[in-house]
């Protein structure tokens, strides 16, 4: 069985590079939540647009473009342990789709200007869903994680 | 350019048919939190699970594998007006794919066993990824749909 996927748009970000983001993250894993860019869906799509103006966020699935392979244990950038590739965001995944979280800046017809950008120029875009009460979960353990954000 | 994914696992529920998950929906859209299921991830990625128990939520990705085509303007459930696709959560979308956090009882193996399910029986997974921080949004504008939770 296999699923196939048209890309919907494409991200407009400040980030050109895998590496450009990596600073970021190493500069500021939460600093990501400043930085703004351009979501360009394409015009056939525009008309599904309407009324996300309404929603403060909304939920971005994309396609890690430049993944290559993966491991099912890897180290993420902020461990020093292998963990399991379930657990972790890394971008080499058996599936290379990413997910993010973005703030609606404004809407202006086939462009949505967000906040919260962490993918790079050129991403193509593959869904859009509004985020909802029953995507907040006020209390969480986030395991391997929790340690390593405590330490910093 | 298209992207191809395979499922990496299959949902059991005890939601057999669409019709299930609506009933569901009517009597208490919120009520899903307590529906429990399996997660059978298949065992050539069995590993990749490791250290997913310490976190209490996953994202799962997965296929709306009996969606037929999609409008761009639809009227979702609880409204009786046409909204923006991508503002609300149907399951008839360009790519047919979905999205729910659930939260984790345990993992025996390859198998999770999880809260907040919503899909049908035998639905593909696609994916899991760490419900982290930064997916948490305390505070949120959540449109059209703001007004219909307000009325129930």
């Amino acid at each position: 069985m296999e699923i196939k996927l048209r890309p919907i748009g494409v991200v407009h970000s400040p980030f050109k590079t895998n590496e450009d983001i990596e600073t970021e993250r190493f500069a500021d894993p939460q600093g990501f939540d400043s930085v703004e860019g351009d979501l360009e869906i394409f015009e056939e799509y525009e008309a599904g647009l309407k009324d996300t103006e309404g929603f403060s966020h909304l939920i971005i699935i994309f396609a890690f473009h430049e993944s290559e392979g993966y491991r099912l244990h890897t180290k993420p950038f902020l461990d020093d342990q292998l963990r399991g590739l379930f657990s972790t965001r890394s971008p080499n995944r058996p599936n290379p789709i990413g997910l993010t979280v973005v703030k609606v800046v404004e809407r202006k017809g086939n462009r949505l200007r967000v906040k919260g950008i962490d993918m790079i120029e050129g991403t193509p875009i593959l869904e859009i869903k509004p985020y909802t009460p029953r995507d907040q979960k006020p209390s969480i353990k986030f395991g391997w994680l929790e340690d390593k954000m405590k330490k910093k």
